[in-house]
């Protein structure tokens, strides 16, 4: 059942609050460092002014959106969230079943609760996959070839967060992780740590060893005939490197503020990576949207599509699968109403309308 | 009888949330969605500051404004604000009769909770008819003619709310609207909603069916010889088109931060709108304005007059008429003294002081 | 004797709350309107930076200001501040005191609790006269006479205030003014209020019929040969105005935020002006300063030196002549330190190092 | 033992509170004047972006740093801090010892509660004397001589705090400084001050009598082969004065925020003295370091190594030598996630990314 009280999607925040214990709930909304790119995310939207057209012909309105080839009803996707059976029994599965329903697109993450597979089955036909580089490449192709198998769209490559960096407000509220399995991984023997030279960083010498690099967008591409999308792109440098050596998306993100605490906002990144890669390369965006109008502002920044994680998990604490189908749909009908007060009958008109008018 | 402790028009908020109903008040006060726009009308307005002139001569000093080819007395309209009845038994004509008293322009609002025709009749002769668009053509003819026969100067055709949003605040206060009666509507037959297709927008297929569009202007000028007013323009390429669709003057406003909520201040969209259609189109605003000193920055940022809005709602409610006229005196008062020590002895003055000097 | 707990001059604001009456501290901390300009002149001194110079040479090191051809051995002054009898029962008589052993130049109100004659007898020879010009003209002429006679270096009259705008705070805490009594102004018959035709404006055909106007300058100066001061400057046009119309130097103010609310802080409007005037013209300002740093700041933008209004009502209601001479010396000590510290050993020094290096 | 709930270095703050007398804490935590510096070096690293960059090669990458032709393993020094005495029986003894353990440069203050020569036993090789001119040029020659002898690899001549600025809240909190003796500087007589003629400034007449000037750095270069860094450098123009003057390096600081309140940020005024210096001068900063984040954004604006001085104060507060060994290697493993974030495998790497990309 629905819960009472929910009258936009950022309210499924509120009632998670009120059900998660206080440690999952601070590794969830926190972010790295002292949480400046977290806070930038949303400061960002909060800030975005745009300036809307009246009497527009309405005719043929629509939020249809086009990502890497897949035709969608509506530009919001659900981003690659990690452990979702901290937030449900069932995680993914609950996930996957209400973006099937609401025709959002889904990301599943490496790090799922569920497997790959099960979730695929549970999911709509809009699903990608997204992967985090193992240590091992052979468990990584086993992986891409796991996910051509089960029917993902694309593969979307993590490249923000090479080292995962605790949320000091989780570590304060005592969040260990613990409980928390990677259905994908269970199969493959887990990798040694590297040895440490004495005095040697644990950072360099450890997780970095191994971490993606540039070369492997080339790699990956001459394994697999998915689209890649490289996830995590903040410099318009980079967007038009990573396309030059392949890749086939980008996805504009600081990692909801959980990755590099010097970043700057998702949102505020965009414009420029849209402008560095022309029209036609699909640029997607995730990190702070909270409500149809954010997804408004990234598409007037000149995002094709968002993906929203924070919300994802919230709704799927609170009411599983219909809290994640609601919550889509409440994001969709904003996102409506703020086309019809600016003016915009589809997302081309949004981007036409611009970032700062 | 007034109230004491009122030294400002804004004082008549503070004892007006004493006296209202919280739904009611939270209706009132609240704007759409994060309510973004509505702080942005506020902050601008704050935020405004103009370099004063000293020494100056004030021989004939005065606040006459020009509306439309109608003179006023000072450039202080009552915006049209629906259902009246919700702040007092009798609504506008409380309102009605107080502008007739202070000689402020009156735009009496589709929605209202009175006739057109009886609010007319308690009016003075400034007065404007606000025309939401009908489903039914038809229908607003009749709304048109039924203006133009009360003795009405203008019409105000608002597009800026082709859909109403409803305020976040307002809904978890209870808000039904229930109760609240468009006197001027009663007499046609409801019209049906549009069927939905399966899985169509709510949005789009239903209120966006009838939006207003820019033929309408053309539509609507060419049944009537009353002026034809546009509110809610932001855009100033909007601000060119009304006008060369006919359009006899504009009113800028973001609808009171009661629509889309990514807009900006009108306060800060009005000096491009006075420099893309000139001096001599009569330009009005509102959004905002709690003060004296919110006029002069108004007129200084290029308006010709202001509309009031929630001031005017508080005041009915605290004091009927009497506390509209005394609303009124103390705003237009303040103007005064805003423009006896920044040096301005008339409107264009404030207009050749500037936004920023 | 001197209060406990004085570290620094604002520290009297604070001693002050506790022995005022609410209404009269209120009066006194107050501003005009929403308070605007009175909170723009601290945050303009509070986000003022300066790039110091270090390893500077300070032999001969001083804080000498020449102030319309009188030298002061440091450049806080005291404002003309009205009815100081309101702070103790002696009133301006202690405010000269303290000013004489100080060393400070002292400007007396016209509206003063004490009579000019009385106040300069207790003064030191750096005495200067405000006047406000009064309906009559032979009553303004008579106070030029009384200032002259009584040996005031020169006339400062204030422009920016032709109205009195009440401070809604002091309003509210129920101030009235009660019992004050401008003793310069006892000896002349109370001005007739001019009568209003029917609806006629209390501000443009009360005080404003008397407002002074740019003539007032020559006409004064052909009355006197005491140097003219023009107080309430803000607009680069009026400060070149007023000097081609006889002025001999400007303040630069804007009433310590109790007059037009939608002026600029007085620091903010200070480098236009003296970039206007040039660097021979003698330019002061008051609005805002609360310590030697502020002091320092002023200079810095331009200032030739400072006038002090709040901190001298503060420090005289807490400790009388004894407290406002310990909250000059104070200021001097801070400007002193700020001196040391930022590598300028004089005024011009600061002047060199500019408003934003 | 570490204290628990140290999850990075600002923890310490924090602990440190609740260890240290209210005086000693605010004496510590404070600033001179109102606090604006202070605040500014806080705000600038909060306000600090930096877009990072993915898919880096990481082989071989490290935080080595090179600071005035010592090779240090990363760029965390350690601020001259006085009277280490206040924080920790065995004062700058724990410091010193902590430094040699984690490789980080140190700075022994003039004003240390242990001898210099004590210090230098405790401390490992990259060590350097910070030195307050003393009124009597003899002293200031034995401090030289005794830091040449004790092996120090260099001279940091202070030049921000010709005199010293109480901090109000210390003086607040009821902090004298009380048994707190500088070591160093007990073998000789004290300085009588110097005679003030009757009304001569406390400031000018007092400390700045023999205030460091520029002629000093020769004078001190002509007297030692160690290398002379000058401390407080804000002003890009004083910047290429010392070099030319014979300065070795340089290190921006506004003191902590406890010398000029009205100066920049030290972060804000790196890119200039960088650019007016290039890119081989040895250039530090310190003020308002806190985290691996500040210290990689410290050295994107241009520094090749930053000082901690309050968290030193705090750590060895809380926790001894260990506390100040954990302190930095903190600090150094947060640098080296932000590295790994950001795509910088060296600080010549983050050198490059720059301020404001």
């Amino acid at each position: 059942m629905l819960p009472p009280g929910v009258f936009c999607a950022q309210d499924y925040e509120r009632l998670a609050e009120e059900r998660l214990s206080p440690a999952v709930f601070a590794h969830t909304a926190g972010g790295s460092g002292g949480e400046a790119a977290l806070a930038r995310n949303r400061s960002a939207f909060e800030a975005a002014v745009t300036t809307p057209r009246m009497l527009v012909d309405f005719d043929g309105a629509n939020t249809r959106a086009r990502v890497g080839g897949i035709d969608l009803s509506h530009p919001i996707l659900l981003a690659p969230l990690a452990h979702q059976g901290l937030y449900h029994p069932r995680g993914e599965l609950e996930t996957a079943q209400a973006a099937a329903v609401v025709g959002a697109g889904l990301v599943c993450s490496t790090l799922s609760s569920n497997s790959l597979e099960d979730i695929a089955e549970a999911a709509g036909p809009a699903r990608w996959f997204q992967l985090y580089l193992q240590p091992d490449w052979a468990v990584s192709l086993d992986l891409v070839r796991r996910a051509e198998a089960a029917g993902y769209q694309g593969l979307v490559l993590t490249v923000d967060a090479p080292v995962q960096t605790p949320s000091l407000r989780a570590l304060r509220a005592g969040f260990t992780g613990e409980g928390s399995v990677a259905a994908n991984l269970t199969a493959y023997p887990a990798p040694a740590p590297p040895p440490l030279a004495s005095g040697e960083s644990r950072v360099f010498g450890g997780p970095m060893r191994h971490a993606p690099r540039l070369s492997d967008i080339g790699r990956l591409k001459a394994e697999t005939r998915l689209p890649l999308w490289i996830k995590g792109v903040l410099h318009p440098e980079d967007a038009r490197q990573f396309l030059a050596a392949g890749a086939d998306g980008l996805i504009v993100s600081n990692h909801g503020g959980r990755a590099f605490d010097g970043a700057p906002a998702a949102l505020s990144a965009l414009p420029a990576i849209r402008e560095a890669v022309g029209d036609t390369v699909p640029v997607l965006m995730d990190g702070g949207v909270r409500s149809g109008r954010d997804v408004f502002t990234a598409i007037a920044h000149g995002a094709d599509a968002v993906l929203v994680g924070r919300l994802q998990a919230y709704a799927l604490a609170v009411a599983g699968a219909l809290g994640v189908a609601h919550m889509i749909r409440l994001l969709r009908e904003e996102l409506e109403l703020n086309m019809a007060l600016a003016g915009c009958p589809d997302l081309a008109a949004i981007r036409r309308l611009g970032a700062a008018t």
